[in-house]
C-alpha cells in the first residue's frame, strides 16, 4: 500500500540524487504516483526539489503540481521557462490552481494568473472572488453540461469531445436556453438509454444542488449524506456555476475534522505548519492562536484563588486538605471533558435533535452519578489509608462524588446552551467548562470541610 | 439544501400521519430522498415507523433500508411478509446488508441471511468472515470485472448487462484466467477507446490495491490520497475479492474522526447511542468505557497528594500558596493538551515524518516558552495585587513559566515516544500527560517556594 512505502520512496530518490543517476531517477519517478512524488518533494531541500521536478515529463509534472502544497507550488513554478509554465498550468485542473492560489499573496496570484490562457484566467478569477470556505471557492468549472433537447446519441458524442478536460464525466448536467440547471443524468443512465431519446425525457429533475455561498462543510455533509460523486453549485438565479467533486469533499472533511479536534484543545492554528516558512512566523501564529484560551484559564484560576482565599483558615488548620486539591480538580476536569466532548460531537453529527437533547442530559448525568460512586469510594479508601483520618476521607469522598456529578451536568448543559444561543460549542466549551468545574468543585470541597471540621 | 430541511420533513410526515392521509403521505415520501426518509424514521416511534415504511414503493423501501441504522433495519424487516422481505433484501446492495448485519446478534444475522438468494447469501457470509474494521468487511462484491482478452465493444456490452446491479461502473477490473487482478480501466477510458481494441492493450497495469486484511482507516487514506472513486480489494494471492467505493470511504472517515475525538477526551464509547436500546445498557457501556481513564487520573491525583504531603510544612506556614494551585495545574494542563493535540493530529495526518519530528519539538517548546512568558507575567502581577506580597508573586510567576514550558515539552514528547513504541498516541496520551504535568508542576512550585521562603 502506497501510504506505508513513503520512506522507501524518499530514500530511493535521495540515493539516486546523490549518485547523480538522472536517467534512472527519471524512470523511477515516472512509475510513481504523483501524490507520492509530491510527498517526497515536500521532504527535500528546495534545490533538490527543483532538480527532481525538472526530471519529470510534462504530464507527471502537471499531476505533481496538482498534489503539492501552495508554498512548494509557488517555488517550483518560479524556476521554469515561460513555455513550460504555460503548458503545465494549462493542463492543471482549475480547482487545484484556485486551491494553490488561495493561500498565496495577491501579487503572486496575479503573476501566476498571467500565464493562464484567456478562458482559464477568467474562470480562475471568478472562483477567487468567492469567499474562502464557501462552495464557490471549492468548485471547478470543468464539468460537462448538455442542453435538454440533445439526443442521447449526441450527448455521448459531446461527452467524447469534452471528456479529456472535464473533472468528472460521471454526471452530465442538463441546462435550459439561459444556462439554468434543470436536470442531471449519470453516465450510467446515459449508457443504458436508447440513443434516439432526448435528454429531457430521461434526465432526473429531482436535483440536489448547493448554493455558491454555502459553507463548504455543509456541502461535504450533503455529498456524504446523499452518496453523490459530485454536486452542482448554482447561484441565486439557479444558473449552473460549477461542481464540487467527491475527492474535494474528502479533503474538506479531513480539514474540518482537524479543525474540530484543534478547537477542543483550545487552539485554532490549523495549517500553520504548511503555510509559513520561517520558524519565527510559525511560532508567532501558534502563540497568538493559543493565548486567548490560556488567558481565559488565567481568569478562571484567579477566581479559584479568590474563592480559596475565603477558606484560608480551614486550609491553615488542615494542610492535609490541600493535598487532595489536584485530585479533585483533575477528576472534575476529566469527567466534564468526557461529557462535553460527547455532547459537542453528537451536536456536530446531528445525533442530538428534538427529544435527543433530554435523552443526552439524562444519560450524561446518570453516567456522572455512577462513575462518581465508583471513583469516590476508591478515593475515600485511599485517603483513609494515606492519612488514617476518617474525617478527611469522608470529606474527600463526598466532595469528589458531588463534584463529578456536577461536572458531568455542566459538561453537557454548556455545549447545549451555547448551541441554542448560536455560539460554536466546540470553541467556547473547553475553557468555560473546566473553569466552572474548578470553581464549583473547590467550593463544594472546602465548604464541606469547613462545616464538617467545625462541627467536630 | 436537504440537510437543513430535516425538521420540515419530520413535521410534515407527522402531520400527515396524524390526519391519516395515507395517499398524500405516500406521494410526499416518494418525492423525498431515501436518506431523508431514513432520518425521519429514526425520529419516529416504532409503530409509526412501521406504518410509514409500509407506504413506500419497493424501490424506495429498499433505498431506505440501505440508509437506516441497524436497529431500525431489524425492526422494520420483522414486520414484513415473506415475499416483501425477499424482494427488498434482493435489491439491497451487499455491503449495506453486511453493514447492518455486522451490528446485530448472530442469531438475528442467520435469520436475515435465510431470506437472501443463494448467491447473495454466500457473498454476505463470506464478507462477514472478515474482522470488523478490515477492508474485507467493508467491501462489496457487486463490482464489474472483465477478462483481459475482451474487446472494448464486448466490454461495454458486458457492462450494460451488469450495470443495474453493480455498486460502481466507473472502474472495470481486469482479471486473468484464474481471477487474479491484472489491471483496471475507467469507464471514461473505455468510452473514448476504439471498439475493436482488446482490453489488455488499453488497461492500466499500475494498480493501487488493498489487502482484505488491511485496516479500513488505511484504506480510506489510500482512496483519499490517490483520489480514487473505488479501490479493489485482493487476497494474498492477488485474487480480486471485492471493491470499496468512495461513498463508504466517506462513512469510514467520519467514523474515524469521531473515534479520534472521543479518544482525546478519554473514552471509547463510539456508537453507543445507536446500538443499545435501554437507558441502563447505554449508561453501563459509557461507565465502562470512561472508568479506565478516570482510574488512571485517580492514581495520578494520589501521587500528587503524596508529593504535596512532603510540603505540608510549607503549606501550613503559607496557606496563600495553596490558593494558586488550581491556576498552576490548570494552565499546565491546558498548554500540555494544546501541544499534545497538535502533535497527535500531525502524526495522524502524516505531517510529522523524518525531520518533521525535530521541527515539531522545537516549535512546541518555543511556543511554550513564549506563552509562558506572557501568562506568567500576567499571573505574577495579579498575585501581587491580590496578596501584596512580592515573594508569593515571584514564586507563582517563575513556577508558572517553568511549568508551562515543561508542559509543552511533555505534551510533545509523550505522543512521539508512544508512536515510536507502537502505542496509539491518541488513546494513551491524555491521562498520562495531564498526570505527569500535574506532578512536575506541583514539584516545581513547592520546591521553589520551600527554597525561597526558607532563604528569606
Amino acid at each position: 500500500m502506497g501510504l506505508l512505502m513513503f520512506y522507501e520512496y524518499l530514500s530511493k530518490v535521495e540515493t539516486l540524487l546523490e549518485e547523480n543517476k538522472d536517467l534512472e531517477l527519471h524512470v523511477y519517478l515516472e512509475d510513481m504516483h504523483a501524490a507520492d512524488i509530491a510527498e517526497v518533494l515536500e521532504n527535500l531541500e528546495d534545490d533538490q526539489q527543483i532538480q527532481v521536478f525538472g526530471l519529470l515529463s510534462d504530464e507527471k509534472a502537471t499531476e505533481v503540481l496538482e498534489e503539492i502544497n501552495s508554498e512548494q507550488f509557488s517555488i517550483l513554478l518560479k524556476d521554469l521557462t515561460y513555455e513550460k509554465k504555460v503548458t503545465l498550468l494549462e493542463n492543471m485542473s482549475q480547482d487545484d490552481i484556485v486551491d494553490k492560489l488561495s493561500e498565496l499573496p495577491e501579487s503572486r496570484q496575479q503573476e501566476i494568473i498571467a500565464f493562464l490562457d484567456y478562458e482559464d484566467a477568467a474562470d480562475v478569477k471568478e472562483l477567487l472572488v468567492y469567499e474562502e470556505g464557501t462552495a464557490g471557492r471549492s468548485m471547478t468549472k470543468d464539468y460537462v453540461s448538455i442542453r435538454k433537447d440533445y439526443s442521447v446519441y449526441y450527448a455521448i458524442e459531446t461527452l467524447r469531445a469534452i471528456a479529456p478536460d472535464a473533472e468528472t464525466i460521471y454526471y452530465l448536467y442538463v441546462t435550459d436556453e439561459i444556462d439554468r440547471l434543470v436536470g442531471v443524468i449519470s453516465l450510467r443512465e446515459l449508457i443504458i438509454s436508447p440513443p434516439n431519446r432526448t435528454v429531457d425525457t430521461i434526465m432526473n429533475e429531482n436535483l440536489i444542488t448547493v448554493n455558491v455561498n454555502d459553507d463548504q462543510e455543509d456541502v461535504a455533509k450533503v455529498v456524504s449524506k446523499y452518496d453523490l460523486l459530485a454536486v452542482p453549485v448554482v447561484d441565486n438565479d439557479n444558473i449552473l456555476r460549477g461542481i464540487i467533486t467527491i475527492d474535494d469533499v474528502l479533503d474538506i472533511l479531513e480539514e474540518e475534522a482537524t479543525e474540530d479536534i484543534f478547537k477542543f484543545a483550545g487552539t485554532s492554528e490549523y495549517e500553520i505548519y504548511e503555510n509559513d516558512t520561517t520558524l519565527f512566523k510559525r511560532v508567532r501564529n501558534s502563540v497568538m492562536s493559543r493565548l486567548p484560551w490560556l488567558i481565559i484559564t488565567i481568569f478562571g484560576g484567579l477566581l479559584s484563588a479568590r474563592i480559596l482565599a475565603n477558606f484560608q483558615g480551614t486550609i491553615s488548620a488542615n494542610a492535609t486538605l490541600a493535598m487532595f486539591m489536584p485530585l479533585l480538580t483533575g477528576m472534575g476536569g476529566n469527567v466534564g471533558t468526557q461529557s462535553s466532548t460527547i455532547t459537542v460531537r453528537n451536536i456536530a453529527t446531528h445525533v442530538i435533535e428534538g427529544t435527543g437533547i433530554f435523552r443526552t442530559l439524562i444519560h450524561e448525568i446518570s453516567v456522572g452519578l455512577f462513575v462518581g460512586i465508583v471513583c469516590s469510594t476508591m478515593v475515600a479508601f485511599a485517603a483513609m489509608m494515606m492519612q488514617a483520618d476518617y474525617h478527611i476521607a469522608l470529606i474527600v469522598g463526598i466532595a469528589m462524588w458531588a463534584n463529578m456529578t456536577t461536572a458531568a451536568t455542566i459538561g453537557t448543559i454548556v455545549p447545549l446552551v451555547f448551541k441554542k444561543i448560536g455560539v460554536d460549542p466546540a470553541v467556547a466549551s473547553a475553557p468555560f467548562i473546566t473553569t466552572t468545574i474548578d470553581l464549583t468543585g473547590l467550593t463544594i470541597y472546602f465548604s464541606l470541610a469547613t462545616i464538617m471540621i467545625t462541627k467536630v
